[in-house]
């Protein structure tokens, strides 16, 4: 067999399933492998932005690598930003990036570029591979790696010779390194910390899923302290029956406020708070100056034994939901405004729904409203790179076939990744997209006023999106996804109502 | 006033008049002062490949440099295949990068990326501001490093502090450094290959446009010498009244067969022929073993200086036009296919108009087919990232306000950048888009048959692009741009020549 179909098959063999693929002339031979091989599912995507969006919507909801297949160092670049936001989410990727061939890369013809550079600014391993003899080895590896410490993004290089070439085997699955396990004494400092007044335990990564949030929850409950997330979510399950962790705000100002009252600080899996910018004052952090900050465990680390051992050493009861109702009772009614959507969304969200939220500017009290709502997932933008939430739905409908995906799209964000209701129509996957149009970058507006900066006519003929209007019906209709627009909450809902019963992608444009 | 003030009034002073932008919350301060500074042309991009794809465009129709305003890492990023293309195709262009201010980076923000190690992968000249007092003058140094050695990408990256701050001056224009002449002995050793038999003159980047090709053109009548181009040209003024030249092939075979009968090759501002991709073979170069090849002129050095002074010891009359008559009186009528679209707009396409061609493999013949057609501009996909043509397309109708733009497009490549239909729907641009709809990656289905690999279900299903059908006609009316569709030739004919009388931009959706 030759060089792609022995890494095909090792890819597979290490539990590799889907490949979310924008192939160019120099990956030829590895989707010709894919004729051959059973077990891999191949997804089409227009643009590589949405194929690497995908792979980390997957990721997030499998905690497993998809892998990417990608067209020399153009196609990395094209999907770097939503690779980057992948990082930033500890999505597992394995990407898999075609390139010339080794004799013919001194030549430096037309789409040679220095790909390594390009990985190494998102990847936490990268290899290009020598030969064939490696390429299976390579393979393997590079799954191990993006298991390895925390999960990460592992990029191999294959220049199309070695892909070409025949006489190998596959090779066995690698395994990915053991993880650390933090000491007694962290877990006793943690212990001392939560049982101080005005305490918080901040949670992120795998502490805001499975069994490692209930004990959270748990720890929480035991001693009063508060539960937080970042103010980006890689994914955190919450709703009825879950403990409820409190997001910091992502305003600077707002956050401060926010985390005045706080003492002690409790890191588990989630990062010291930062602002996504800063301004002219200099401030980086939200909490007070002075307060005692302690990490119990690194998002690297086995986060799930950490809270597990430190519950113990509170000797805390199990998790129990208590009986709670919901918010709202009634979707909402009249004009469309964030409270209301964020109302009707409360109400109308299916059961074990997923949300991908990239709603900006207008949704940012969605997340707050929405608490009390059906048992449900919910995905946040990580890296600040915005046109990561229609590949992300993409991904997570993938990976979850059973479950229905939310997508709440700002308009100026959709715009950079539309390509991907194409593959959502191709693959028939049961994602409901409601794009916020509000026709202009409102998030931008927002900081202009922030930043003390003006708007006059030029920078605010720049930063609108209503000449023309983008008529999100067509562009939907045009990939293949049917689209119907509301202009009322009462639309809203019997459109919303109709798309979540649906076979298949809707997207409905919510004029506001 | 402030950094963004100074910085954008040196840009004016130094000669930037338009900036293709997609601006995010780090560019605030920069936006604000498009407001109060005069003589910048901002143009919104709704993502940032059409940004730098225009800027490119901009770039190969001035030989000066557009800015291109782009989001931190994520934002540079997304617009760095097309940037790539810009690369190989010597287009000068300034990239303003916002980014976190220098005292917020070390807490390692959401958007914190390795900016100038993206930066480097295409640039000439890559830095980073210091502080508020270095970035006027970092400005124009980067206005002149665009226009140095052969014009090239320059980035300047803007953290928001050096934007914000206030009490700076704005700086005098930098000069590029002066080119390069080559000597006499290397003007006499051309003029001797090229007075022997079977020889040829390949030509690139300057020599392709302007007096440099008329000078090739009388060169290559006292000489009996052909006149080459690359496979891949930025460039090349064509038509009626200019001399032909003859572009090598781009599949590897055929290139090697039109190469086959030429004994010296002269290189003037051309690199030495390469081929996109490589076989197992391991060639590498289309022409014949152990010939003679020399390099007149780099593309850096002054390739209008070298030709006139090879012109002058060859003792060459000046270039005069022949009579010529046209290739075809009337466009093709009946069904639609590569050479009838390719007699139709030689008849059809408006003198002065400029062709960007991102036709890939339907196109292949169209270039050799219009030779005749009234004087044009042509340009082509120099680095091999598709998804440059619409974005060029806009740009060089920027560029040009009084010229038509006619785009020939495959619909594979349309999709990775269509978002500049928008741009062309704001700005009213002179651009008729031509989408070839074949509904596949046909050249991928050829270079499968190229490299021996077989298709099968799973592969061909991954090179398709009609489950479900992509409809243009609806794709381009959502971003505000009025199309129709032809499938037949007369169709066409009538639908072009509306296009290109019309007022603003035009689809036409060729179904083949």
């Amino acid at each position: 067999m030759n060089g792609a179909e022995a890494l095909l098959r090792s890819l597979v063999g290490a539990g590799i399933d889907t490949c979310f693929s924008n192939p160019g002339t120099s990956e030829m031979h590895f989707v010709s492998a894919l004729d051959r091989v059973a077990g891999m599912r191949a997804v089409p995507a227009l643009a590589e932005g949405v194929a690497t969006g995908a792979a980390d919507g997957y990721g997030r909801m499998t905690r497993r690598p998809a892998a990417t297949l990608l067209h020399c160092g153009p196609g990395l670049a094209n999907g770097l930003a939503n690779l980057h936001n992948a990082r930033r989410a500890r999505s597992p990727i394995v990407n898999l990036i075609g390139d010339l061939s080794h004799g013919h890369r001194p030549a430096d013809p037309p789409l040679a570029m220095d790909i390594e550079a390009l990985a190494r600014t998102v990847s936490s391993w990268t290899r290009t591979v020598l030969d064939v003899h490696a390429v299976a080895r390579d393979g393997v590896a590079a799954v191990a790696a993006s298991l390895t410490a925390g999960r990460g993004i592992a990029s191999l290089v294959l220049p199309s010779d070695v892909c070409w070439s025949d006489g190998v085997q596959f090779a066995m699955p690698g395994k990915a390194a053991a993880t650390t396990l933090v000491d007694a004494a962290t877990v006793e400092k943690a212990r001392s910390a939560l049982s101080g007044p005005a305490s918080a335990l901040l949670l992120g990564g795998d502490a805001l899923t499975g069994d490692a949030l209930l004990l959270a929850g748990a720890i929480a409950r035991r001693t009063g302290a508060l539960l937080l997330t970042e103010s980006s979510i890689a994914r955190i399950e919450r709703g009825q029956g879950r403990p409820v962790v409190q997001r910091i705000p992502y305003a600077p100002s707002a956050a401060v406020s926010f985390m005045a009252g706080i003492r002690r600080l409790v890191l588990a899996g989630a990062k010291r708070p930062v602002f996504s910018f800063s301004g002219p004052d200099g401030r980086s952090h939200p909490e007070a100056e002075g307060i005692d900050v302690s990490t119990l465990v690194h998002a690297e680390e086995d986060v799930a034994d950490a809270l597990e051992r430190l519950a113990r050493a509170l000797d805390c009861a199990p998790w129990t939901a208590e009986e709670e109702g919901t918010d709202a009772a009634q979707p909402a009614c009249g004009p469309i405004n964030p409270d209301a959507l964020a109302q009707s969304l409360a109400v109308l969200m299916p059961r074990e729904c997923i949300v991908v939220d990239e709603s900006v500017s207008f949704g940012r009290n969605m997340f707050l409203m929405t608490q009390r709502a059906a048992a449900h997932d919910w995905l946040q933008l990580t890296g600040g790179a915005i046109g990561m939430g229609m590949p992300l739905a993409t991904g997570a409908a993938v990976a979850c076939p059973g479950r229905r995906v939310v997508n709440l799209e700002a308009d100026g964000s959709a715009l950079y990744t539309l390509q991907a209701l194409w593959t959502q129509a191709r693959e028939q996957l049961s994602v409901t997209t409601i794009i916020i149009s509000n026709r202009r970058y409102a998030i931008l507006f927002d900081e202009m006023k922030r930043v003390g900066a003006k708007t006059s006519t030029v920078s605010e003929d720049l930063l609108t999106l209503d000449r023309p209007d983008i008529d999100w019906v067509k562009l939907a209709s045009g990939f293949g996804v049917e689209a119907e627009r509301a202009t009322s909450m009462e639309a809203f809902n019997a459109a919303f109502q109709r798309a979540i019963e649906a076979h298949g992608p809707r997207l409905i444009e919510l004029v506001v």
